[in-house]
């Protein structure tokens, strides 16, 4: 099966946004071993749009389109793809209750042109939106209609595309996330180059935020063969790169942590200065860590360092309040006053201003403070005020994890 | 003039980077005002790049590629214009020469083929790599390659091609973002639905995570001209919708607050329950925060509410963690323990578990301390708990800002 994917939106021809919903379909369609080889951005305007979708078909037998499907008089992918189709578009009822529902009873007018699907398509409920999705199917041509916002596409072609797309494909196709922190793309390219020169399975790195992505993929014809290869691939790796591998598919850094304080049933708390509660927040990101995380506290001026953990007057005096030194008294702090097993600060200069020569943007001290002994990081950080603070909050999970494993 | 964007590389169809690089052309041609109907996005195959070259001058004069210019084999944007153009790629040797120079006297022999370029072609000079730039101009078509790697496109995009385009160009584009905020889309389209049939100024809405934005182009002969286009259109929609306007361009619901807390010159502190720090982060993602914002808390636990909140146990019993009562005492006592001038709350159910059928999940409260007077909001957030957490930091936000206005 080959495929396209034609991105709707005059919003990306004029750049306002970035086109991520493709570099996501593109990684899913890969993963489910369907080929692509163009794809397409067009903004809102009929003509285009429908010539756009007749070179498509007349190239690849399955289109993926993402947005269009608003409410607005300019959404209009539905409307073209339903005409090169060739196929009316129906009312239906239960979207205007759903669209209802969604919105709490309001129900603008224009929200009702979102209740009209081309006849014989299948509904995506949207969980996260107005806009209902569509699957067209006719004369062997398949049309995906999904909304753009990457919040509403995402779990709508995860949950109800794909399983319609594996159920067509004639051969499975497998893959594993391996995620790793703590080293880069070109070590890990090195270490691993032997194994990406193979066909089946592959194996791809490549860096994303501060970690490396690695993406075992197998084509077979049962899962069961898939995974054999997959796991025989992920052995190797493992062996050479265990150290750095964190988690697996979408086991996220904050996610692996916070399983792992429920798993050995370890409170934590933290004392965040210029992360500025982004470590917090990113544990709170997980459902169920409120088991493991009851408090924390963000202390930006050296007051607030002293009232709420307790770090000496002396200490900031002496050694400033981006030193190793108040990062373990904030770390041994916060332990004490949230009454929590774990004790996590962060202090640091996130930028652009506040750098000096000894102390320059970037440097960032993280401290985790466990069965009453402390373990300070110091970090010199890249990039700019955004890649240094969450770069701070990878490595304060890191640190967590690796002092608990320990 | 019309141009089109073709993007090439197999690792943007196999998903494994974003196409940042389109965003960043699109929005400066879009600056230069030039329009732009379609991007395409091609692998490292000569056969489709050169069907995608074909398509793209058929429809545009000028065509801006990003990708293979590299050294290795797979690297064919060059070889390929060439052969459309139906010119000969000739050796320079100065490029051999910058290319040592650029790798320390280095010169891996793949280098070689960088230093050929099309007969007749203009050499952008990179200094950020190895791949020069190619202008090539034939029969009124122009074709423009440049490297991929962000960091060599974007400057030798603006220092060497954009004086190049505005030599060709005979009129100026303008534009300007109205953020809105506490409005639908659909509403915001609704209401300015006779503006967006017009075609000098455009007026184009479109959603962005819990807000709305609100474009204004216009294309005239200078750039005086546009600006009082733009002014009247902007009148009018801010006549319309002034109430959900929090700021312009680039302006953050979190930058607009900031800046109107550092202009007040008002400190503020949070207490966050679901939100769990994501609060305090929006404001310290915004540089000089730390002159309004010294502590805050993240309170999860009742406790924790009680031990730096002051919230009575009384309230919590009769009323509950989530509610406006407990809301209301956790803006008081935050705003009384840090000494801030305002003091602001998130209590809520982000799911996706702890819902029941009277405080459902997505059900918030935000409250704000200011002057002895607390506001609270009840919200009912849709999606996901991200989104929950996300919406309820924006409605804080503005909550404040509201506040110190009125």
């Amino acid at each position: 099966m080959k495929a396209e994917i034609i991105a709707v939106g005059t919003e990306i021809l004029v750049g306002d946004i970035v086109n991520t919903n493709a570099q996501f379909l593109s990684e899913r369609l890969f993963a489910l071993g369907i080929d692509m080889y163009y794809q397409t951005v067009v903004g809102d305007n009929p003509d285009r749009l429908k010539e756009a979708c007749r070179l498509a078909f007349s190239r690849a037998d399955l289109v993926i389109f993402s947005g269009g499907l608003g409410p607005t008089d300019d959404d209009l992918t539905k409307e073209t793809v339903a005409e090169y189709f060739d196929v009316p578009l129906l009312f239906h009822k239960e979207i205007v209750d759903e669209i209802k529902q969604y919105l709490n009873g309001r129900y603008p007018l224009s929200n009702e042109k979102q209740a009209y699907i081309p006849e014989g398509a299948a509904i995506l409920h949207n969980d996260h939106g107005t806009a209902p999705g569509v699957i067209l199917e006719k004369d062997g041509k398949i049309a995906v209609l999904l909304p753009g916002p990457p919040r509403e596409i995402v779990p709508m072609f995860i949950d109800k595309v794909e399983p319609y797309l594996k159920k067509k494909s004639d051969f499975v196709m497998e893959s594993k996330v391996l995620r790793l922190f703590g080293i880069g793309e070109a070590k890990v390219g090195e270490t691993v180059s032997d194994l990406m020169d193979g066909s089946n399975p592959t194996v791809a790195p490549y860096a994303k935020d501060s970690e490396v992505i690695l993406r075992i993929s197998a084509k077979a014809e049962s899962t069961a063969e898939a995974e054999t290869l997959i796991a025989e691939a992920q052995r190797d790796i493992e062996a050479r790169l265990g150290e750095y591998i964190y988690g697996y598919d979408d086991e996220t850094m904050a996610k692996t942590t916070v399983a792992l304080l429920i798993d050995k049933k370890l409170t934590v708390a933290c004392a965040e200065s210029c992360t500025a509660g982004r470590l917090t927040a990113a544990l709170g990101d997980v459902p169920g860590v409120s088991s493991v995380l009851s408090e924390s506290v963000v202390t930006y001026s050296n007051e607030a360092k002293m009232k709420y953990l307790g770090v000496s007057a002396e200490t900031l005096a002496k050694h400033g309040a981006v030193s190793a030194e108040t990062a373990e008294e904030m770390a041994r702090g916060i332990q004490k006053t949230a009454g929590s097993d774990i004790g996590i600060s962060v202090t640091g200069i996130a930028g652009p201003d506040g750098g000096t020569k000894e102390k320059p943007v970037g440097l960032v001290y993280v401290g985790v403070c466990y069965q009453d002994e402390v373990t300070v990081l110091k970090l010199q950080l890249h990039g700019n005020r955004d890649r240094v603070r969450h770069s701070a909050v990878m490595h304060g999970l890191n640190l967590i994890r690796k002092r608990v494993l320990a």
